[in-house]
Parts: structure tokens; sequence; C-alpha cells
């Protein structure tokens, strides 16, 4: 693996002590934070910036600026109130 | 926006004509997927390589291995049968 590989990667930040990050959710869990939300949805990071990682913050909106990327979240919600 | 900024994009080949991509769904949704899936589980795709995104494709294995890497999927499951 080249220094030129490396500096490809997408996550430079994130628990990287860990060989590969997967994050396992239950989706009766999720339901719970969609009610627990005012606006129903939960929103997954997906650009690796987010200090609320697996949660988005917005860090996308930046990085999209910086580097004419074009990433966002995974938004998840619930139709029944 | 320099050239150095554009060659760090996360997302190199995904709906590029889109300006940020952002993908909702429904948690109603996501439980009819999950009960179709023999493990009960949907995995969505966070390393931007995978042929099936939004959904993961395993495709996070070669990337990590070439550029030492280590994201992957979030998974969801479905805890009652």
């Amino acid at each position: 693996m080249s220094a030129d590989n490396t500096s490809q990667q997408i996550n430079k930040t994130i628990r990287k002590d860990v060989e590969k990050i997967v994050d396992k959710c239950d989706i009766e869990d999720i339901c719970a934070q969609c009610d627990a939300a005012s606006n129903k949805t939960v929103s997954y990071c997906r650009c690796w910036k987010s200090k609320k990682f697996p949660f988005c913050d917005g860090s996308h909106n930046a990085w999209n600026k910086e580097t004419g990327d074009n990433v966002g979240p995974l938004v998840i919600t619930k139709k029944q109130a």
C-alpha cells in the first residue's frame, strides 16, 4: 500500500484503531429515535467527517464546498406519527 | 477549489450530476426489506464504491485493502422475526 493510496482514505479520523467500522442498528431502536425526534427523522453520516458519527451533523456541507464532492447522509423517516 | 482538493473527493462516480446525494428511506420500507431478507438485515453503503448504492455490495473490502482505510456499512437489523 503506497503512501499515495493512504492519502486517498475516506475516513481520516474516526475510530482508526478499528479494522473495519460497521455500525449495526436494530430497526426497533431507530423507530424509537424517529419517534423522539421532532421531525420524525434520523440521519446517518456517509462523509466520515461528523463529530456525532454514525449520525450526521451536517459536516458534509463544508466538505462538499471544499472539494466539489456531492456526498450527503442517509435519512430515515417514519411515516405513521 | 484547487485540483488537489477535487482529488480528495470521497464519491468519484455515483450520480455526479446531483449536487448533494441524500437518500431518504421510510422506516416502514426498510422493515419490509428486512423481512424479505434471509438474514433480516439491510446494509447501506458508506464507502461510495458500491455498484448497488445506496446499498452495500462489499466494495469497501477492496477499498480498505487498497488504501488501508477502515470504512464499512451501516447495517440495519430487525429483531422480532
